[in-house]
């Protein structure tokens, strides 16, 4: 089942720690830690292999595969062996990589996108593609009347509006050229009904939204600890500090508070009330790709003793999304192929803000995550 | 259905606020907070209400129970003000303190250990007892080849012999009084072939050992979120500081390697290979009842990348344990009159070092749990 | 040398507590701990003793010394049997504190503040007063061109304008009644050329700003040790998280801006640069009165080593402020009589923000105070 | 002033990152961070430059020197481009490294190596030579009577009893040689009567003990914070995670015994009492070259309101020691350059448990090293 993964972002950390380590995998050359689909319980001939992906994928930067994965060998994100190891691989799939499309309306740009999509997959016999955002977080788009059926979106479209989010837009093209869709960022993406209404036409699934990398995951699974323990958590306060890309793009105020809203939301939902404090994004260029997290949780015990935990997380985001990028892709080709079209609300293991009204504690979206698996087979 | 609990070390910190907390619950004084049989997933008519709690026990410290929940007060363990208003309750209670009985052998211990428990449960008309032994955590005892047999153990004990230890020595005179058995800690208890067979010879449950209270209780959902994520964990380190009696007990090697392999054994079962790294305890005598662990994680993500969480938990250890207390006798007592014999491993979501195969997920032991209690109704 | 200290805010945390050890400390309930002028260097027959002190002072609120006071013990910062203790002694303060004056002009408020503190001088017989602010933190005020002399504010004072601050014009008030005035906070105060001419003219020193409790304590020890060692420090990045009064003001951006400025001023005198990252303050109304700051500190090693500290400072600001109002007033006191006029750059041990160009490192800033005390002998 | 420095222990990871860091400032690849000797206050003319060092020395291990900075690099250590770039200094070094002489009797092995340092200093045309000691630590020796007098010490090495350590012998050799010695681990050394007749009777300075470069320089600052502002240090507990060579040596309890008493030290002399609790040293395989330390530190403030403070530092053992080998090698040289004899407790800031009745603050310290170096132009 040959895939292609179309990458928009291509250029950015998570999308070449995806491709690097997808080739290292492939090679023979790295085992695939943080990959959720080989864990004994989800591994499945449903899924494509690692070596049935095929990558390729837009971006506005221009700056050349190789050169972007020495930077983040530098870093320390991926090792350098690798990297020098994989010299052909990844000249190989930066001759896939294309600049983003540009054209008088969104309407053009969309098509021009369908058309790359269409394109890549002929070129390469693919059976399938999924497109995965991976690009830098938007701020929120203002709303529009077009946004609410599929007919005034097209419409709208060919007009000198600006009527979509960038990733809204890619959504849109790829549901246009039968396409899956993964959102792994907090932004717009497929959550527009218009968007919707196109993927049911298709006959295409799609997932989000913001993968669950770091602070999050650990609320996933501490937030349902104390209320199965039945104590009262008082409040819950955090602090991320992060350096690369995506930590330049938060500190911009919108963004931030999309990315901060998405975080807390696990806390309202499993304990079932929402407790004083709240998390904070802040800026810190010399931290760099390794994000430190510092959360503080005040609780009450038996008779109300206030008690306190605290915990530090310090982990480098792109190899944390890689593999997860890496499943999202092979989890919802398995899903297209298996027929299943609209929203995969059994993948919210993997996302901070999923689709759909789920659990939102680690262990059962693990359960959930395992019955859809097995039920592709 | 009156149910009686008896505990084991009734003057302790653990069970004082175990007995003040049940008090203040009754009447209407506190929430059940940290109570798990609260949960609304776990709530059911099959088990004794906070008003059916008789309590009872045996130390062989002498210090009044008010003064004793004084002296907790003034820790911050427990509010002041509930013990004030709790005077007449407390005294009440005094009265069902007994000394631990002394005799010339541990068969005539044992016996009048049983006499004191079938007066108790005649004496207030109940329709059963539990035995819950919160004493401090001894020394693991030496192999006895009478520790294999019933009617081996039987003879022994009518010996000068120290043939048990206490813990196993209360749970032989609960088995033989027909009562319940639960063991809070890490000391023997009813774990040996001989106190088995007499737990079926007499149709009663047990369960144990050692309550999960701080550091083991986020050992069991955040190994399981490592395993998930397929995170490979390098090295999990701990060191607990802790300066109440049990601090000073366990700050015996003996005891604290007891109690250090039960903090570990969590991890060899959740990820399936043994980190690095160990846990120590040590005792610092002005950290009073408040207990603070920190523990180091190191971990690996995709292709190796190092990453590290860090967590401190600076908790109560008896008003994290109380609640589960009264958990646990509820849980037991149901499990009696249902007629379950022999140990549950159901109720290993309390424990560090389970009875039977278990998982030892806090996710899976909740559901095992409820699928439990619902079993009851 | 019975001296009054006149405390701004004389209701609220800090002098609540200020107001209870002293009384406590004098009827020999407690020992001096956290107050710096009991240092066997800095002990000094210069200073007036904690039973020549005399409390009085200003507050816009009117809850009872007592009833205050019996709040701070339910929070846990001052303990309970000494404000049962005190009773008489806390009202007879109680019975020294006034409303905040209220009139047409500034120029009438700051007579009547002058009024009252003359009184108060001579009601109680005493040698002098010190005026202590400790109210809630200002916003920055606009600038006024009356601020840069002497006359221009005594003719704006006439006016019907708001021309002060409240923290200057108690500063004002102070130096007209020939009081010695200490900033605590990091509001204006005495920091205006018109006011130093006011000290000058009625030969009266003045102090501030800003008391160094906790985090910037902290960063006055390791700045310097980073700086000794030759290390790089490369960000340091901190949260404040707190509940109490200070909290809910410095939840206000202004007020925010202004003391996070403070808070970073010591690194860059210290360091000789300034390293990436800022300090925020969280208002987490469950903290209460104690704070938890965390920092987060990345430095190079040799050869550009990245390496990384953190800390976590959990401490009760009043608790911590208390005994350093107490040294301010006995300090500021005793430079009074020995006849110093105007700034005391002397004291910058206590302060985040101090006066004068003076050395931001804890253990210069030590010497600096003993050599102080020693000239007042 | 071309000056030796004579590396004991030359291939373990310390001497090797002073080497290579020492050959990468002099070649101007990188900048002396972390070199004390380079602070505006100390930096003076008295002092050799590091173009005048010259590097040789004793170990057991047999790995050539390139291998070992390369393994080094690889470890995060130091940057491999630096490695890379000093290939062939490293190998002029390398001729320069001796197996540690073996012979029948203790006498003989000091005076081979005593050979080996008089044969470099003619070979370089050296100054002088420094014997620095980086080799593992080792247990505390035996008494023997020998240790208290030089004659004795004389005879006792003609026999073939094990008299001295090797850190001791390594003295001995120094001083017979006339070369200045500096112990950077807290083993024996020169701490022995008949050792130091011997350094004064050659007319050489020496130095020690045990460099302090993570937890115990955080001691030193947090320490005198916390007696200048007299808080009242109830508990101070430390561990230490470390998986570098020097971890597996200190998880031998004597060796950790030895080196935890001397990270305690600080706490009582700069305190004046002796809080709860203690420092323990782990071995982590996986922490590798960077320890984790975490401490507690519970104090009181005011009126005994209970505080508490917690640090963690993450930070390279031998990257943190070189810089400071490299400034003691310096020093020792001047000091002996200028006639300097026997002990200098000038350097006690380089040092967990220095020489001599020294304040163990480090902002008196760098006052009394200043000053040395002041004396010294």
């Amino acid at each position: 089942m040959r895939t292609g993964v179309w990458l928009v972002g291509a250029r950015g950390s998570v999308a070449v720690t995806s491709i690097v380590g997808a080739a290292a995998v492939r090679a023979g050359l790295s085992e695939p830690i943080g990959c959720v689909t080989e864990h004994p319980d989800l591994r499945s001939a449903a899924l494509p292999g690692f070596a049935d992906l095929v990558f390729g994928g837009h971006d506005i930067a221009t700056t050349g595969l190789l050169k972007r994965a020495e930077a983040l060998a530098a870093a320390g994100v991926v090792p350098g062996r690798l990297v020098a190891a994989l010299h052909s691989e990844l000249s190989t799939v930066d001759e896939e990589l294309r600049p983003l499309p540009l054209a008088a309306t969104q309407g053009e740009v969309a098509a021009a996108i369908a058309g790359d999509l269409v394109a890549f997959r002929e070129r390469h016999g693919l059976d399938r593609v999924v497109v995965v955002n991976v690009a830098s977080t938007e701020a929120a788009p203002a709303p529009h009347p077009a946004h609410a059926a599929l007919g005034a979106l097209r419409d709208a479209l060919q007009t000198h509006e600006v009527v979509l989010p960038p990733s809204a837009l890619a959504a849109y093209a790829a549901f246009t050229a039968g396409c899956a869709y993964v959102d792994f960022t907090p932004s717009t993406g497929a959550r527009l009904p218009a968007l919707h209404e196109l993927a049911v036409e298709r006959r295409v699934p799609y997932a989000g939204h913001d993968g669950k990398t770091g602070e999050t995951l650990l609320k996933s699974v501490l937030a349902p600890m104390f209320a199965m323990r039945r104590l009262q958590v008082r409040s819950w306060s955090g602090v991320n500090l992060l350096g690369g890309g995506d930590g330049a793009t938060l500190s911009d105020p919108a963004a931030n508070a999309a990315k901060s809203a998405s975080k807390q939301r696990v806390l309202g939902e499993t304990l079932g009330y929402v407790p004083d404090g709240h998390t904070r994004i802040e800026y810190v260029p010399d931290i760099g790709d390794f994000k430190t997290a510092w959360d503080l949780i005040t609780f009450a015990g038996f008779l109300g003793t206030p008690m306190r935990m605290e915990f530090t997380w310090h982990g480098c985001d792109s190899a944390l999304a890689a593999p997860l990028v890496l499943d999202l892709a092979r989890l919802a080709a398995a899903a297209d192929a298996a027929g299943r079209v609209g929203p995969l609300p059994e993948l919210a293991f993997f996302f901070k803000d999923p689709l759909g009204d789920v659990d939102h504690g680690l262990a059962a979206q693990f359960e959930a995550l395992s019955a859809f698996v097995a039920s592709l087979r």
